[in-house]
């Protein structure tokens, strides 16, 4: 069932230690079939180098285990709130990576100091609450799915593929599990250089906003130049 | 003698250079076979790549050496106290690790800034004070044990496996050797993740208790629902 | 076409993931053929584990791709008007490597502090302003090469052959493709080591004169002594 | 001639990059043979990847080339001012390495703020004035290692094996070139913890007197009882 997009999904998931996002088991990638409405996801607590494509779980959108033996990842229904309410997204991750945590634990959003955040996220990454005891209570993992996608209800989640749960961690999504990854890799470079631009100058300002724009849609949108486009 | 244990032991020291947690020398893992009432510890000052499973030593309750060539670990004595007094622990691990050390250098207990933290230890993990000199006198090493198992007398010492001796460095333990190296790792995740914390937010306050008890018992206890669980 | 300067400019390129300064295709490198007025630089975007030296794109002084099937990078015009301007210069590189862009991030110049700057660098690296909508709107890119050619009108370009620019990044140059490498990795450890500096010590003051002036003419110039210098 | 010499201090070059002390060329040890009054050093701006045991040089104790095709390090004189006074000691080396680089570029002495210092160095690692610029006329490097034997005329230079030039960077020596390099190593880690150890708790303290002699003198003297030590 879904052998392709086990396979990448496995492979998403794999591009996590490669590049340094993960201890232990302290991460989970997640990619969607959009026409079965299914989703494929890690599971829970099994160690990298022990992963195999075959042990990629089969989820619904309600976030029900529909085929795999073992326990999807705890954080399943986060997931599945992002794919119900992103209809366009293809890939969510969740990693406990050091810089981009530490923003979270700090309960601080990131802000835009510089093109290479410029180039991927328009604007600060935002850092959500902490959800109430009764949110918790009614149901974590699902909650915390809500919070974010109710946080981009009048903003556009393709935007800023990515968000912060106070004291907790960051969660990333993309047009597929590996463009997932890659934003959180972005995200782990932009948390750390953001940390030491302070630093260095405690009374910094945010990029100015013609410098934002211009990288921005430099590299999005239709009059985009960066990279091997096709002509239009 | 206690052969398996031994190579227990072998490969759990083995992970410390694995996971970057020792330079050179510095830090010891033991194990303990608790019918035998006997533990084996690496022997001291012998580098990571010369030492072999015979090379680990045998020693008893009191820190007398049973078995063995070579000269036990200095710290022999505390890993003795602390199995004496914790009865149901496996495994005890000493490391330099730098983010951990530089908190036992500052004298401060490290708070519990986020999930990462109360998904492993329950609460800050605690920066204890440095001995007397008569207590130095009377026996260094065996009194730091004796330091760390008054302070745990009233508390769990299951619920937070891990606690710094100011001006010096780190000590864990766990349900065996490797378990013990786990929570070695997760304390210099979870002290470097501390420290930026502090920096990117100056007056950041610990976890809301609502959400370290969710991660907590997210993962411990009979409750727990993390990773690949035998069903109840 | 340029065969062999494809070979260099290639292998340059690559030297950035060796040395840590780019995560995926954040960086490029460019040589120059100074016969033929032309320069050799790396594809817009390609990854460098798919980066072969035929993918290279020759480039005029303008700009304008000369020979290539792909598209170059997007700061081609940055390049170009390095070369015109610098007219000794052989090669250019631009990076987003994590501690020279903190600085610039920061909107600082990295002033001298040591021995390891002077070495390489006369005086503090420059940081210089963002350009101004109307200069983005006429050519972001080149305008930012003119931006960096201005300042260093009465200066000497090669006493200090890199720049910041402000909440974007570095850029260095050199004789040819792999020294203005070269200065990309030495700026990259003088950033780190400047930041830490002015932790260590928040009032410290520039390296003093004569020491710079000792260290930087060991090295360069008709006095130099460093190295296995031909006799004179 | 001394070609095991030559081997040894080879490897005790190759050591630096293993360690991660050096970039590009920034470092040279050397190693003395006291029955010729000869010592063998590194050639200058030679790279790592390119060195090998018979590229060294050898030197007399004024620091004149006695024997080798290529230029010594240009740091001889200073080896051979501490082979002079320095009169037990078998190796010396200096790098640029980046944490010890940067307290030299604060001009700060590290202070001993735990047991990983005192297991080797007694006391702080003191860092040292610029010299003058009628010092530097008279000869650099001579009179650097003037001012670091002039400093420990009245102190035990095998207590610290360890100095730091202000704006320069770090010197260590030891029984011979890898027990220097082993101080260098140590040297990093503790300058690394000592930063973090005052961004943690900037009101720090040193170590107590008494937890330092304890740890010192666990390793060192006729009490000593770490490691391997054979019976007295």
């Amino acid at each position: 069932m879904l052998e392709e997009l086990k396979k990448e999904v496995y492979e998403a998931n794999m591009l996590l230690p490669k590049h340094d996002l993960v201890t232990f088991t302290w991460g989970n990638v997640s990619g969607v079939d959009r026409k079965e409405k299914l989703f494929v996801i890690k599971p829970s607590g099994v160690p990298y180098e022990d992963l195999k494509p075959e042990d990629m779980v089969v989820v619904d959108y309600d976030g029900n285990k529909v085929e795999g033996k073992l326990n999807p990842s705890s954080d399943t229904a986060t997931h599945a709130e992002l794919y119900s309410k992103f209809e366009d997204i293809g890939g969510v991750v969740h990693t406990h990576s050091p810089w981009a945590t530490s923003w979270a634990q700090a309960g601080r959003s990131i802000p835009c100091y510089g093109t290479t955040h410029a180039d991927y996220f328009y604007g600060s990454v935002p850092c959500l609450r902490v959800l109430t005891q009764q949110e918790m209570d009614e149901g974590y993992e699902k909650n915390t799915g809500v919070l974010i996608t109710d946080y981009f209800k009048d903003k556009d989640h393709n935007a800023v593929q990515a968000v912060l749960c106070k004291n907790h961690g960051p969660f990333t999504w993309g047009k597929d599990a590996e463009d997932a990854v890659h934003c959180a890799v972005v995200l782990e470079v932009v948390a750390k250089m953001a940390c030491r631009t302070e630093e260095i100058n405690p009374r910094v300002e945010p990029t100015p906003q013609h410098l934002m724009d211009k990288h921005y849609y430099r590299k999005h949108g239709e009059n985009a130049y960066y990279g091997q486009l096709p002509p239009k």
